[in-house]
C-alpha cells in the first residue's frame, strides 16, 4: 500500500495530473516547529534546477498547503496532511499512451493491474511527481534527527563523474542517462534496526526502491565487497565506541547501525521516456507501434534524486530513532 | 519486527544456540498438502553440502516438527507453526566473544541494543541459522506458487564464475570468500506489485536484505543499468501480453510485474568469522584485542544462498497472488 | 494510530477547527463509480438534522473535494484522498478550555499526551467531526457491497425509545442525553472474520469504540446473553446453509460470520459539553474552577450516530469481502 | 491474522488437540527476569479450578517450554516463543461433530471459511484453549508494568452476585451459565491510548473481542451510561493530576488514559457445548439432527475469565506504555 514506517508513519496520495500531490505523516511528535517555508530547501532541490540541461521543464511552486497537524507553528500530534499543488499540466501529451503503453514506464502494468482505469495522465500515481510528498516527509524527519547528517550525492551519471558533456550530449540525441547516487548518514547511535525482517537496511531498501527508477541499492561495499575476501571486508573495532578502521559494512551489522557512518547507493535507470522512436504495441489491435514522446520529460532524473535518497534515509531513521526513544514524543 | 507479509505473513523466532529454529506462517490457504518430507529437498539445499570445500561443518538433520496447522496431511487454514532443533551445538568457542566483538559480526551491535543480554551463542538470533524458518516458509510459497517457476544460481564467488580454486584456496589461508546470487522467477502474472511503498522490488529487497550477509540487491540490470542510454534500456514491447524483447527491467515496471522474467541479485559479503587474527578491542578495558576465531564456519555462505534467496522471493509472491486473488483461499 | 484496515484502509487527519477533515482509503478496488454526490445522503444524515432539538446548530456543506484517486468518474486504484471544508468555524468560545479543560472530554488528555501543542479549539483532531471522514469511507465501502444491507437506527435516548419528550426537556435544562444505536448488516457470506485476534467482532469493536462518545459495544443478546442459559442462548441450525432459529450469538460463531444477520448496539454517552456549569481546575493554578461552556454543541450526538455506526460496519465488512476475494479488485 | 500488538506483538498458533499451543511475543524489551515458573500462577488460574462445579475435567499441567527469547534466567531481546503442551486430549468425541454441527460454535463457520480443512476436534485452533497463549503473554506484560494493578473478578453468574446455588442448578440440568466479568487497571499514567483508531478502548475491545465466548465489551458506566444525561454522567476534575470525583467514564477521555482506574467489563456467553440435546442439521444429507455432547466442557467458561482478560488488558497496555517510552527497550 502507499503507507511505510511503524511510529513515523508516511502515507503518499495523488495524481500527476490531479489537483494535487498529498503526504499524510502520522506519528510525529507534537511540539515540533514546522512551516510551509520549512519544506522550501529541500523541494527546490527536488524541482527541475537546469531545465535546458537534463531535467524537465514542468515547474511547481511546490509551496505545501498545510491543512493538518500544526497549530500555532508546531506541530500538534494528530497527523499532518500537506498538499502540493499540480499546477503546470500539460495532459493533451498522453493521449496516445492510453492504449500505446510506453516501453519502461508503468503504463502497460498499471493499465493490466487497474483494468484501464487508472489515470494514466503523466503517469498517474506511478509519476516520479509523488516524490515531493516523500521529500516532504524528509524535511520533517530531518528535523526530528537533527544535528544527525544525512547527505546525498551523485556519484554518476552516465557512467562518468564528470558528466556534463554527457549530458549535453544525450539531450541533443534526444536520449537519457541513469546514474548512481550516494547517501551517507554521520552521527547515528549504534542499535538502529531490529532483527531480521526489520533490520536497517531492509527498511532502507524497501523505501528506496519504492521511488520510481530505482533499480538497486547496495550498502557500504555492496557488490564490489562480494569480490573482497573476509581478510579485506572486515572492518576492525577500534574502540568501545564501535568505531572501526574500515567502513566496508557501510555502518551496519546483522542488519544495525553500529555508529559508524551509515553507507548506500542506489542505481537510478535512465528515464524511459525519449525523443527517438519507441517501439511497442497498440493493446487494442495487437499491432507493433512506434512511439514518439512529446511530454516534458526529464533526460535525467538522477540529478534531482540526492534530496529523495536523503528523504527515503531520513522517514527510515527517524522511525527507527522513535522506536529507540531517542526522539522524545513531545518535542521540546 | 521478526514478522513479514500481508495476508501470507512469516514469523521467525529462535536462537543459534537454542533448542529449536522456530516460523510462523499466518495466513496460508487451508487445504494445502503438506508433511515433514516436503521440506527436505530444500532444507538440504541450505545445508552444509561441501564440508571441506566452503561451508560449515556444522550438521542438522533440519527436519521440522510441525505444531500446528496442519490436520489429515493438509493445511488447516490456522497458523502453521514448525520447529527445527538444533541438535549440532558447539558454545564453548562463543565465550570469548561476549566481551570481544568479532569484526564484521553483530556481536558488538547486538550487545548495545540488547544491553548485553543478547543470546552470542553462535550469533544467536542474529546467526544465518535462523533462515531455516525463511526457507521452511519458502518451500510452503513454492507448493502455493506452482508451476510458476522460482530458480536461483550462483553467479560468481569470489569475484568469479569459475571459482572452485579460488574457494579451496580461501579455505588453505584462512580467510572467506563473497558471492553473487541471481534469482529468476518465470511464470509469473501481469500485475504483480501495489504502487509506490509495496512495489515488487520493494519487497523482495526487504525480505532479501533481512537475510545475513546481503549487502546489495538489484533488479533487472540494475547497477550495470545505470550507466546505459534510455534508447538502449528500453526493452521494446513485443505484443499484448506484454513480451518485451529484452528485460534490462527485470520484469519490473512501474514496481509491479509486466509478465517478463522477474530477474534480481543479491550481493554476499565474504564470512566475517575467519582463521586468521582478527583486530577488534574488549569492551571491558577498551584495550586492543587480537581475536582467534576457533567456531565452525562456512568459508563462503554465499554457497548455500540459492535456497534461500528463492525462498525470499517466494514469500513475497505468494503474499502478492493471494492480494491479487490469484491464489485461492481454500486449495483444492 | 490514524489508520485502519488490512485491505481496505482508511487514514483519517484533520482538526475541528482547521481548514479540512481529511480521509485516506487505499486500497479502493479500481472501476467503482464515485462522485461528490454520492456522499450526500449519507453526510446529511451525519449532519445538524434538528438545530432546535438536540442537534447543534454549526452546519457545513459536506461536499467533498475528491483530490485523488478518482478519474473520469472511476476509482483508479490509486489512493482516494478526499477533503471536507470546516465552514462554519466559531474559535473564539474555546480559548478558556486550554487551561480549565472540560470535564468528560479529551482536553485534559490531550494537553498532558501531546505536551499542550495540540489544537484544543473545537476539540480539535478528537472532535466528532473527525467522523465525517470515516462515514465518507463507509460510503465507499457500502458501494463494495451491495446489495448488502446495512442499516443502523436508535433504539433508545435517555433510556427511553419515546424519546421526543425527553429530548426537548433536556435542552431546556441545558442538560444532554446519551442513547443506545443498534447496527444490523444483512445478506453476509458464511466466512468472514479471521481467527483470534481478528474475529469480526474485535474488528468491528475496534472500529466502532473509536468513535469519539462510544463507551461499548454488544454483539447479538450481549450482556443480556451472559444472563442465560446455554439451552436458550444456542440458536438451533435448521439448514446446510447454517441459517439458525434464533439469533441469540448476533450473526458470529468463533469470530466468523455464520450468514445470519450480524447485530451490534451501541451505547453513546450523554455529551460532556452542556450548559450547566462543570466543575473543574485550573491546570496552571490548581485551583477549582466552575467552567460554562458556551460553544455549539448536541445536547444528544447519539442522535446522529446510526450513520457513522453504518460507516465503522461497512469499512470492516469491506476489507474482509476483500480478503476473502469476495469483492473484485477491478470493478465491473 | 493471528498477531496483535504494535510494540509488544503476541501471535498465537496451535490447536486444541494438537501437539502444543504457542504463543510469539516479539518486541519484549531485553534483560527481564523470566522463567517457566512466573508463569505458573496464572495459568493455575486459568485452568479448571473446581471440576465439579462448573469448569471442564480436562487438566493440563501448563508448564511451559521456553524455546526461544530467554538466555540466563532473562529476555534477550529476540523473540520468544513458549510451547504448552496439550496432553490430556480426548479427541474420540468429535468425530461426530466434523458434519454435524455444534449449535453455537465454529463448527459450522470453520467447515465453511476452511472448506473442511481446519482441525475439529476439540474447537482446533477456536479452541478456548489457545487462550493458554494469551495469559502467558499477560504474564510477561504484567511483569513489564508492575507496579501496575491489573485486576479482574467475576461480577455475576448466570444473572447474580451470588451464584454457587445457581451453578450447581445448571450443572445438575446439564446446562450452561454465562457471566459477566470487570477488569480494573491502577496506576496509569495520562496519555495512553492514540488518536482515533487505537483509542485505548478500541485497542483493549479488540483483544477483548477476540477471546472465545466474549460477546460485549463496556467501559465505565457502559450502557447504564447511556441512559444518564450529562450532568449526571460527567466526571468533575479535582486537581492538576486529572483525578476526577468519579469515574463513569472509565479512565478514558478521547481515547486516552486519563490517569484513574481504567474500568472495563465483558459478557461472557454460557457455553454452547451442554448435556441437552441440540438442535443442529446433517451438512452432508441437509436432514436436522438432535446432537448430544459427550466431550469435556465447561459449564461455565466465565468463571476462568478473570486471568485471561487481565491479560488482554496487560498486553495492550504494555504495547501503549512502550509507545509512550515508559517501559525502557532494555530492562534494569
Amino acid at each position: 500500500m502507499n503507507s511505510f514506517g511503524r511510529l513515523f508513519r508516511v502515507t503518499l496520495a495523488g495524481e500527476s495530473h490531479g489537483p494535487d500531490i498529498a503526504v499524510v505523516v502520522d506519528g510525529c511528535p507534537a511540539g515540533l516547529p514546522l512551516a510551509a517555508e520549512d519544506f522550501a530547501a529541500d523541494l527546490a532541490r527536488r524541482r527541475s534546477a537546469r531545465p535546458g540541461a537534463g531535467t524537465t521543464p514542468r515547474v511547481e511552486s511546490d509551496r505545501p498547503q498545510i491543512v493538518s497537524g500544526v497549530y500555532n507553528g508546531r506541530t500538534t500530534g494528530s497527523p499532518l496532511l500537506l498538499l502540493f499543488a499540480n499546477q503546470d499540466v500539460a495532459s493533451d501529451a498522453y493521449k496516445e499512451m492510453k492504449t500505446t503503453p510506453r516501453p519502461g514506464q508503468a503504463d502497460f502494468t498499471a493499465r493490466v493491474k487497474f483494468g484501464g482505469f487508472n489515470d494514466h495522465r503523466g503517469g498517474g500515481h506511478f509519476s516520479g511527481r509523488v516524490t515531493v510528498g516523500l521529500v516532504a516527509a524528509g524535511v520533517i524527519a530531518k528535523k526530528l534527527l537533527a544535528p544527525m547528517a544525512i547527505a546525498a550525492r551523485i556519484l554518476e551519471i552516465g557512467g562518468a563523474a564528470d558528466y556534463e558533456a554527457l549530458l549535453a550530449e544525450a539531450v541533443a540525441a534526444g536520449d537519457s542517462l541513469g546514474g548512481v547516487v550516494e547517501c551517507v548518514a554521520g552521527g547515528l547511535p549504534v542499535g538502529l534496526g531490529e532483527p531480521f525482517f526489520d533490520s536497517v537496511e531492509s527498511l532502507i531498501a524497501h523505501v528506496a526502491l519504492a521511488i520510481p527508477a530505482v533499480k538497486a541499492i547496495e550498502f557500504g561495499d555492496g557488490f564490489a565487497g562480494a569480490r573482497l575476501r573476509g581478510s579485506a571486508f572486515n572492518d576492525a573495532i577500534l574502540d568501545r565506541a564501535g568505531r572501526t578502521a574500515t567502513n566496508h559494512a557501510g555502518g551496519v551489522n546483522g542488519g544495525i547501525t553500529n555508529g559508524n557512518d551509515l553507507v548506500f547507493r542506489v542505481a537510478v535507470r535512465p528515464p524511459a521516456s525519449i525523443a527517438q522512436p519507441l517501439q511497442t504495441v497498440d493493446l487494442e489491435t495487437g499491432e507493433p507501434r512506434e512511439l514518439r514522446i512529446v511530454g516534458r520529460h526529464d533526460a535525467c532524473i538522477a540529478l534531482r534524486f540526492p534530496v529523495i535518497l536523503e528523504a527515503a534515509c531520513a522517514v527510515v531513521l527517524a522511525d527507527l530513532m522513535l522506536l529507540e526513544g531517542r526522539i522524545p514524543r513531545i518535542w521540546n
